[in-house]
């Protein structure tokens, strides 16, 4: 394996994740949803930052903010997401930005790298505010048609991604495009999300594969009314039928789950949402992981299962996708080899290879060109909250063992 | 009795109730929550209206619509509210406070009543956008010190009672208040909500009494975090606590309640309700209501057992009362005597005596004075929907029973 010395700068990796923390900034926490003014200028200054680092940068039709690296050769592409969750913390999706941004700066520095190419990337909506890795699906050229039309979904403003996107100021603009010719390769790097880096005292875990997920919009209709002088033997209660197959979802879910399966009510809405009105309608929002696709089958059949049962009552019940399934995807091996190695050069016996629970682009990135990931821990396993964080000092590990895997990488394509 | 004729004209009212539908209509239903800019004009139309029929007319500092007779002498005063749910119906509420200015245009137009004083009021905020009946509690001096700071609870606009009359124009504005040495009883009408009357071939209901209504607001708080990362026995998801105890709620309370009882889960709320995301808090509204306070003991009882049950799981529960109580209210028997004369003249034998499931502002005058209601019915029991409607023959036909008891009620006070 390559020896090569790439040191990344571990203050300047810090001040800019703190920079771009302040971006959005609510307490602790960070709301900066895709596309939303405080996103958009992050964009702004995330191009500036690339330009700075040498690269060639601009924010495509996409929404992307994409550095191009102005060496000739094969290129290492590096990429995450800066967009956050409604309630989102500091470092998800932004330190993996932010690590591709120090790596190409270390390389730039290093004698034995800096004439490489390496590409940096912030994939719009990762998040899904309107549709989940859109930018990263614009780039691999699979956005289907109707993206455009996709209404946020978090903030209630019935908004499209279309519109969202021409008050950017990005309507027309061409989107950047994967370059066969060109890319070699794809890392991107992010927290944990969960606990087990942590509890087991490892500091950097090498991804395997990252699980699929399905989500399902549940509805139930029956019939608005007041809620004194209708009798309840009259009613067709939207949210009864809502909570017995929500209850039915917690109850038998487990008999049908793998070991690392999770499932999720994360909404609920009633309309019309009055202590004095009978709900006329209810829905949910149903979401279950797994690695494997057998057991997602399983999983999605009980779901029509119960919702057939709760038909039984006087609502009448509909299930269907909310978006495109995300399809387990394992990582190249041969990637997943020098992070490992780099992993053990620079935290001997601190390191795991594990699976990822999280959909991230490098599920979308990894049907096109070899693909892997890195983690670091996530303290008490918290991320998706303002709560989320990790040490200092695991931050700068990890952008260390990506810098020299990415080295090496680059080097082994000669 | 009386048999004084007192004939109203069903053509003009009916034409004043379609004018006041075209305020805040959306499709066949009606949007005109408190306070909101349609409102507000509305309440500009029907001041001058109550002018037109030689009332003396103002909005009170409450947001009140109240006409005054010129007459000396004893009042009788009738009320309802013309402020609607978030998608209510055309008849609730609007229906009662058109009948008193057709009353009161026909007890001026009589020969035996020309004299006699009747009043009539729209109050303001029955329905509860701020403060359930803040109207009526003003006019009777009971809103409580906070009553002001109440937040809009409907349209989630952060907007306080307070800050909406001010918007109105009525900040600093006197209230108009009871007066013991004027007002000798209140009569109320509205339609039935329910199904009762037309089930059962009536086209008159007389009010025997209110039931009473409790509203508890119950909390369940969590752990926010990432729905794919978090494994499901580290979870404290109160999406999950929420829908135990609401199915507990479903499946115990029929063993608890009374015949006539019902209970509502109207309102449902998660945070952050995204689809990834392990809800960190939950909140419902439980409303449950019945004409026998033991029975409201026992079922509030019972919902604390469930809730202490519930705790059991990881997350913290806690049930707190929504706002005041409304207390059962029986209905005067002399004022009830009246109104049932007058519905065996006009509509003999397809009248009935009944409770009413729903709350009203008779609720708050009973306390202060002799008070009495009366229903005509809902067709198809509906009623805090678009579709709620009454064929116009019954509603002339509860119009002209009010204007015959009222007349009846004025010329007993002699």
């Amino acid at each position: 394996m390559s020896t090569v010395e790439v040191p990344i700068n571990g203050e300047r990796l810090i001040a800019d994740l703190k920079r771009l923390r302040e971006f959005g900034a609510c307490g602790i926490g960070v709301v900066r949803t895709s596309l939303s003014p405080i996103d958009v200028e992050s964009r702004h200054w995330l191009r500036g930052r690339f330009e700075e680092a040498g690269l060639d940068a601009r924010i495509d039709g996409a929404g992307n903010v994409i550095g191009r690296s102005r060496n000739p050769g094969k290129a290492v592409l590096i990429g995450s997401h800066t967009d956050t969750q409604p309630t989102g913390g500091w470092l998800d999706g932004a330190m993996g930005v932010i690590y591709g941004l120090e790596v190409a700066r270390a390389l730039s520095e290093a004698p034995a790298t800096k004439d490489r190419a390496l590409d940096v990337a912030s994939w719009l909506d990762e998040e899904g505010r309107f549709f989940g890795c859109f930018g990263s699906l614009s780039f691999v050229g699979e956005t289907p048609a109707h993206a455009l039309d996709a209404l946020d979904t978090t903030d209630g403003t019935n908004l499209t991604l279309g519109d969202a996107l021409h008050e950017a100021g990005l309507a027309g603009v061409a989107p950047e495009r994967l370059d066969p010719n060109r890319h070699v390769a794809y890392l991107e790097a992010h927290i944990e999300q969960g606990p087990y880096l942590e509890e087991e005292g490892n500091r950097i875990g090498v991804v395997t594969s990252i699980v699929g997920a399905r989500n399902f919009i549940v509805e139930f209709e029956g019939e608005q009314n007041h809620a004194g002088t209708t009798p309840m033997a009259r009613r067709r209660d939207a949210a009864h039928a809502m909570v017995d197959f929500a209850h039915a979802v917690y109850r038998e879910f487990p008999t049908a789950a793998g070991e690392r399966s999770v499932w999720t009510i994360g909404e609920m809405t009633l309309e019309p949402n009055a202590m004095s009105i009978v709900p006329g309608k209810a829905r949910l929002n149903l979401q279950f992981r797994d690695q494997d696709p057998t057991v997602l089958d399983r999983l999605e059949a009980l779901s029509l299962d119960l919702l057939a049962r709760a038909n039984a009552g006087p609502c009448a019940a509909t299930m269907r996708p909310r978006k495109h399934h995300s399809i387990p995807a394992p990582m190249d091996v041969n990637l997943r080899g020098h992070l490992e190695r780099a992993a053990e050069r620079h935290a001997p016996d601190q390191w795991t290879s594990m699976p990822s629970a999280a959909v991230h682009d490098a599920q979308i990135l990894a049907s096109h060109l070899p693909s892997a990931m890195l983690f670091v821990p996530s303290i008490n396993g918290v991320s998706h909250a303002f709560e989320e964080d990790t040490s200092e000092e695991d931050i700068v590990l990890g952008c260390q063992v990506l810098a020299t895997a990415t080295a090496s990488v680059l080097i082994a394509t000669d």
